[in-house]
């Protein structure tokens, strides 16, 4: 039995394992040969989410798992009655073969091991996001060969978005170089430094400043875009928030075989004139990506 | 690949065909022939339903089709961390072959084109709700043989009520004469005047007032109940509130032949004490009727 | 057609098939021979739920049979624009074969006479919750072979903990002797007076005060502990809360045959220190006992 709790659950053999899965599942979707069958899952969720838990909840009925769902379940559930995480794993694995959690408290993950059955982190908090990380390196796989020796710059909200911890770590393993453009925000002095915790010898560049971002375009691989995650800086005066946009004359000075990726939601890093640029994978490549990794992961769990 | 955004998104034929329809699920309910299939589907909605989402998800079920479901979306989904309706109808359009929309933001349904699978209107606001008229359309249908050249009597909220603004139209290509007896809210110099937008050829008669109602109800061929929208006028002066009450008087002013509906909830624009009489068919063969004619509306759009 | 809305719905002997139904359950779960069928459930929630709602799903899953979900009915539903009861019921009961329904107002019991179809009580308030009380039920059988005549000590809140209300019935129904003690909160003399509404030959014993607990602890073969339901009493001034805890002190005065129930969630009331003891039932043998019961009693309720 085994968690998704972070990228470094699985070793560089088992993502190759995975993405050879993810390569079947692309062929034969929406077609498949799963039977019915004894098993059941649970969606977790106490976050808003629209990719993750409608693909979680696609790729359950694709492979003939019901579902047992909940979309707002700090409310619904009897973690609002004061119940415990502890306890709250220990009476959903009880109930099904499967648990997808996601909580804005990032302490969740410790909790997991009291659950009987694998869980997925789809998300905790400021944490990670170890499915996103997973369906953002198949679809740089897909889009450029191979992970290895890239340039990538990751622009927007470093610090609080979850998708960005989890990315980085597996890019750094695969000898990429990382630039990053934080919003503006957290460059201000008044805010509290940037850690990300990350040993040095993940090869980290300086961050660059958002008016200098143009003068490295020319030479990126990847370039992944994310929003500013309001939701989780009320405290702070976003009077100081800024940050690179990507548009119409900003992205003619990347290379023809850039790609660029967004976690989604976007707000208005991206520009919309952009969507049918064809380095653009965000909104459709990714999504669906999103969707086969996520099949192919609760097959690699499950053995099913 | 035809989205169901306003009534008029269906010909004359092609209600005739979906009627049909509809009177072979009515045969055949609740058994049905329908194989275990790849499709799946999506019900997002953004304001409280009853029947509209439940008979919706129970027509999949009973087509065996799985659905995700989002009962509070603009809570639960990335609506609330600032994603439009554009990448949102991308999205879901990408993990499902139909889906389900409602939104308390009339404007939704422009951008339903974004999706690459059916989009049926499931209520925008003030605005439509189109499959209400469909089965509204039908049950007419089935009470009185056919839909042509009735007396129909709309009592209530025509301004916000959005189940009246779909009928009136197709109730009006029938050559229906309508009258209408908003609620006194609505007649209140202080207020802002009704428009329903309808071209002056859909022969509308000039509305009538609550305590004239009683001098027109023997003439009636449809008695068509709306309760006033109290969440939709917040910022109005309550106190000009009222309304035509159908009871044990008011109904035997209606002829034998009459069929009375209502698209409910009610509040206490029709007494309970009427429920039972053999024209109401607002609280069973009106909501039966709405699930077979949702089962046969999903056969049509995905032509299984 | 039958309701489960209280304990007494069911006579004795329904209670012993369906304990053999459970059995039956126990022995077969994960595996079923149930084949996809026509059925269709609703679950209704209006309070937070975990182990209520998710095992009623899991045991519609199991059973074959599609679920329809709402985890925040009052929210979500036409409850909401003023749909009463009656309505609610009469309109669910058209789309399903069964409902499943919690709402905070304990008088909703009175209209599931409306529905057309088996309506199962998962919660009205602080008045009763049945299929608790039969899951604690056959826990207390599995565990000590048979109910009768044990000592029984339930500690915690009861008068507004609706899991005690079914069950102490029940037990006194099978001569078991009661012993109450309830949280200080209730004996403090600014507090409304506790009532139960039991008739005196149910056997009670008087309640004993918190410090007291610890001489009797030896004599009890059923310890039934409960939080304080804190959401129910917010105009109270919780200043006056006091409580029996079970901990690693206290749980050695207990003999050893003794079985330890919670219907869960839990807060302080038992410490986990002693989750592993094996006399402790609610966190595992107790919940999934809980899974096997619903799934029984559906099968009882729609003979499938």
């Amino acid at each position: 039995m085994k968690n998704f709790l972070k990228i470094e659950d699985f070793s560089k053999e088992e993502i190759d394992l995975i993405f050879e899965k993810i390569d079947k599942v692309k062929k034969d979707y929406p077609s498949n040969k799963n039977q019915q069958n004894n098993l059941s899952a649970i969606t977790f969720f106490s976050e808003p989410s629209t990719r993750t838990r409608f693909s979680f909840e696609r790729a359950l009925s694709y492979l003939k798992i019901p579902v047992i769902s909940s979309s707002d379940a700090s409310g619904s559930s009897s973690l609002k009655k004061g119940e415990s995480f502890k306890d709250t794993f220990r009476t959903l694995s009880q109930y099904s073969d499967l648990i997808v959690f996601r909580h804005f408290d990032e302490k969740w993950v410790e909790y997991a091991k009291y659950s009987r059955v694998p869980v997925i982190n789809a998300g905790n908090g400021s944490g990670e996001h170890p499915t996103q990380a997973l369906l953002d390196l198949y679809t740089i796989k897909s889009e450029l060969g191979n992970i290895e020796n890239k340039n990538v710059l990751i622009c927007g909200d470093l610090k609080l978005g979850r998708t960005v911890h989890s990315l980085i770590k597996v890019l750094a393993q695969n000898n990429c170089k990382i630039l990053t453009c934080p919003s503006i925000l957290y460059k201000h002095e008044s805010l509290p430094p940037i850690s990300l915790d990350l040993p040095s010898s993940y090869g980290f560049y300086p961050s660059i400043k958002i008016n200098e971002v143009e003068d490295y375009l020319e030479d990126i691989d990847i370039l992944y875009m994310t929003r500013t995650q309001k939701e989780r800086i009320d405290e702070y005066n976003t009077a100081f928030f800024d940050f690179f946009k990507l548009d119409n004359r900003t992205i003619n000075k990347l290379k023809d075989k850039c790609v660029i990726l967004h976690p989604l939601p976007r707000n208005e890093e991206i520009s919309e004139e952009v969507d049918d640029d064809p380095r653009s994978a965000y909104h459709e490549r990714q999504i669906k990506n999103g969707l086969y990794t996520r099949i192919a992961l609760i097959q690699y769990l499950l053995q099913c």
